[in-house]
């Protein structure tokens, strides 16, 4: 039987596809430190957890398709702390912040429509564009400048009339690069000269670092009609399998049009929308310790990677990923090595190779992701196998006399 | 600023469309009695609420895409006290049953590619098949005889190079029809004969009424390779805010290539799939039970409705949806006359006109759906609304001279 043309060009999430050997290196005894994933080891707020165990429906029924409105009510609050005006209507409560990217580019484009990213991107996008049948125009950003804005004159270039949207992700996966107000606005004012929209992932807006100030989408009320903002509690509560995000705009034409998605799919989940209601009351000094965290573990990170030979990296601003430029031929092989044909003193690590989070064929292909999601004991260990499983893939696959 | 052509081709959902007027008749202080979705007011059952209360994680981490294993692994002898032979691997927990559909449209089909349907059909198959880009092709079932299957040879005709699956709903919402063993194994020749698939939505599949035997899709092994089975936990356990569905099939191909979809929108929700774990564990008797309680219901709506003056219908054999056609116009103008216009001693009614699903033109414009989820006291109440509301606009809108 033929599956479809469509889901045979699909790509297996490289986050995931490998995932098949870290399980059997896990039943050959091995441990696998987990770097390929933003899966964090922090804990949910405790709060959240509480409220889940205090959850007093006798019936799981659907909510509305905009989400739980004590939810879309007490968020503007936690804008109001950044100073965004956001308001109870400009919300649209999504399955995870993935059903609000899939809302977004089936509300803004057509088929065969574009939409401007800057590579690499986190590389599930692709997965959505892809079903949307929407293509991603590329702009490759560079590991010397720490992954920051290319020149604006190179979004203009690629601007044509299919152009939908420009996406970006800030602070960004998997680059780490906190976008300036100036680069925003640089961007936001591009988009209004050719009546484009800009669509920007916040989902990790608290985690910035060395003091860098975190500069939202929504802090442009002039070009509110253009915005539209991707939000999530997966990392912000080390709640991911919450999967409760939202879509954010102040173009009132946008929220009622996603909601014609949001209406067919009938609602969000219930528990967890009561959880993330719970998340919000959460004190401040749970995010502040979290970021301070990260930021331990970015140094401990970028620290150890840097002191390995051929080993490539820049100082990530933000969100808690990093993209590393290894000795190897290829990070996917080198990936799978660690995996099936590698251990130090009984572990390994799983990475997820970065070639699929560019459009540019053969980009990325020697580099890697790394989720810093681990505490500093774990990145350690995580260090030492990296070091050890590169030396060893020289040796042994690439034939490298070290 | 424009959205795109294909969301302002977007019906908005008419099961919620005229959900705004509803809320602005609580407003004003009148009882809406919702028979427009298919919200039970049934409890869920005590040991999935007690799960929820007892979630034991301290992160609620992603899980895996395909579900929690847990959960893959306990829905085989579910399916088993039907007879029917499920593995754990023939599984994909998806977020919902609307999610299944989805994947299962994405994953069979091209766009442009054509799905062969009975209508009147679950309306909310339209958005699926649109965010897809499938054309649904029709095929009308009729009052006269239960909405029962089409002569096959109808569904022949149809069969194009650009059929990629016929798709069934089984107990069917909105008509009730129970696809008989006969029926299901005519469909799965012609699917043979012409190498296309057959998908089946079962998620009312404990709902069928009068001693009547349901025949699942999946209790034929020699047509394995060409089935889909859509489930959900939705309306079995009266939990359908926690959007826990199921795709399954034996065909390797079609999990391996849902599961690339599945690996982008990362993991269905945490704690509801501990709900549905605790689900699987209730004791027979409550589905048991919960299906007389149904089977009351409709017996009683099937009776009041009758008894009014203009009305037809028949008799639904399961789930718990009827169409009804009314001696109106319009139902779409009537359904907004009853939430605008109406009231009968403070109280009012919600109802779900049947145009949209039908792709056909034109027909069931005189039709509604109605969702008999509510217990016969509100029942009593609310077909005392549509008698009097039917006279009301019979009288007011359409003039006539009762």
């Amino acid at each position: 039987m033929q599956m479809s043309h469509r889901i045979s060009a699909f790509q297996c999430s490289p986050i995931r596809r490998l995932s098949p050997y870290a399980r059997d290196a896990v039943k050959r005894g091995i441990k696998v430190y987990h770097l390929n994933i933003g899966q964090p080891d922090i804990k949910t707020p405790v709060q959240v957890i509480e409220a889940v165990h205090q959850y007093s429906e006798t019936i799981i029924a659907y909510g509305n398709s905009e989400g739980r409105q004590e939810l879309r009510e007490a968020l503007p609050g936690y804008y109001a702390k950044y100073g965004l005006d956001v308001k109870a209507e400009d919300i649209l409560i999504t399955t995870g912040g993935s059903e609000a990217l899939q809302f977004a580019f089936m509300t803004l484009c057509d088929p065969y429509d574009e939409v401007i990213i800057p590579e690499p991107y986190y590389t599930n996008v692709s997965s959505f564009a892809h079903s949307a049948m929407v293509d991603l125009v590329p702009i490759t950003s560079n590991m010397e400048d720490g992954f920051a804005l290319p020149d604006i004159s190179e979004f203009e270039k690629k601007i044509t009339r299919k152009t939908g949207a420009i996406l970006l992700c800030s602070p960004n996966n998997p680059t780490g690069h906190v976008y300036t107000k100036d680069e925003m606005l640089q961007l936001l004012n591009l988009c209004k000269k050719h009546d484009i929209f800009l669509i920007v992932d916040e989902v990790y807006r608290e985690f910035c670092y060395d003091g860098k100030q975190f500069t939202s989408v929504l802090a442009f009320p002039e070009f509110s009609d253009r915005v539209i903002c991707v939000d999530s509690f997966s990392k912000r509560y080390s709640m991911c399998g919450s999967r409760i995000g939202a879509l954010i705009s102040r173009n009132k034409d946008v929220l009622d049009n996603a909601l014609k998605l949001a209406q067919a799919r009938l609602c969000p989940p219930d528990i967890e929308q009561v959880a993330a209601c719970a998340a919000l009351k959460t004190d401040d000094s749970y995010l502040f310790e979290v970021r301070n965290e990260y930021e331990r573990r970015r140094n401990f990170i970028v620290d150890g990677l840097q002191k390995i030979d051929g080993v490539k990296c820049s100082m990530p601003k933000g969100a808690f990923y990093m993209v590393a430029e290894l000795p190897v031929d290829n990070a996917e092989k080198f990936a799978m090595f660690l995996l099936k044909d590698f251990n130090l003193n009984g572990e390994t690590v799983m990475v997820a190779p970065c070639e699929d989070f560019y459009v540019t064929k053969g980009v990325g292909r020697r580099q890697v992701r790394i989720a810093y999601v681990l505490n500093t004991h774990d990145l350690e260990r995580a260090v030492a196998c990296i070091d050890a499983g590169l030396k060893a893939y020289r040796k042994e696959v690439m034939g490298e006399k070290l």
